[in-house]
């Protein structure tokens, strides 16, 4: 029973991987479709998008299977339910992505970003990128240490998050409200979708440990 | 066994009906102290939230008992697991309530919203506190009727926030960029707060009757 119990946990983990490598892609993806104001890849990440719902739907498929046959209690329970939000902070990675490509897609033939915002999406698109690629890392290989340095990266997106607002709330801001409007959402999106990585590499730490590090908020 | 697991789930079924109106009750406190500019009413909101967030933990704990003393298998093991989602949605409707509350805080003693769409909000708020209400007597009474209507609230909020946009982006928006930043943030919390609503209703028919309605999303 607890070699099975361990075949299904690296089931788990290979599922929950690939979805953090898709959400990576996706994010990736949406953030050269918003900087070149390119449709067809926004409608790329769109269409795509159920293929993460999809893996979700598949990821909690297999934590009831595990349920239902190895019955798991104490720690391994609750490592069980860990993976099972892990796999709803995917989807939700998943979501973010997507609606950022639905900003870029809305505004067509439009681009979404005056130049002056420019280098802090291509910024907060390349960390963004970077916590789901080191999660993925984490979660392929259980590297707890890697999953400290994602609390570093997340405080550089607060940073340009941060930024951005002041940018933004600048009285000599020259492009009026209806480009704030779409650009505080879409900083929003980034942001969320940096919290959610790290919520993610900490329930690979618990997962992992058994040890939750920190508060999750 | 089949006594205790349904004593048990009814120990759910309040643990997350008290949850419930602990959010109504969140989102009503921070709109009255948005609309009113009540900083006291929203450091209230701001200090209770760690009461959600107890209760969350305690749902889970709930639910962990329950696995690991029943071993529920097939739909009983989907309504535990269902049960687990709706604590999330619950504790993050008190976050989006808790952004509100921090919101009126950030900019007191100055005001949040300008005259003209405090109406916009004053409805938001309304439709936000109904929509959890009527979560929480679905929740207490496995009212599936009563879900249905949750839906509809759902089209009211899009509406309202459809509205609000309409608002911010016309060209006669009188008071600048800032105040369309804090509003447009704002707006998004009171839609999220409604979606997990929805979600949370969605939740409680499957836990009722087996069956999920619609697709989530």
């Amino acid at each position: 029973m607890r070699e099975a119990y361990h075949e299904q946990l690296d089931r788990f983990a290979e599922i929950l991987g690939d979805m953090t490598a898709d959400v990576a892609k996706a994010m990736e993806k949406s953030t050269a479709a918003l900087l070149n104001v390119d449709l067809g890849l926004a409608e790329q990440v769109i269409d795509e998008d159920a293929k993460i719902d999809d893996a979700r739907a598949a990821a909690e498929e297999q934590a009831f299977a595990l349920l239902a046959l190895q019955a798991p209690v104490a720690t391994d329970l609750r490592v069980v339910v860990a993976a099972i939000h892990a796999a709803e902070d995917l989807e939700r990675m998943g979501d973010l992505a997507l609606h950022v490509a639905k900003a870029t897609r809305r505004r067509h033939p439009n681009g979404v970003l005056p130049d002056q915002v420019r280098e802090d999406f291509a910024q907060m698109g390349r960390v963004a990128v970077e916590l789901a690629k080191k999660a993925e890392l984490v979660i392929r290989n259980r590297d707890v240490a890697l999953a400290q340095q994602l609390e570093q990266d997340d405080d550089e997106m607060d940073a340009l998050h941060k930024h951005l607002f002041s940018v933004l709330m600048d009285k000599d801001w020259p492009h009026g409200v209806a480009p704030a409007v779409d650009i505080t959402l879409l900083g929003r999106f980034y942001e969320r979708f940096a919290d959610h990585a790290v919520a993610l590499a900490r329930r690979v730490v618990f997962i992992a440990t058994g040890k939750m590090p920190g508060r999750e908020d």
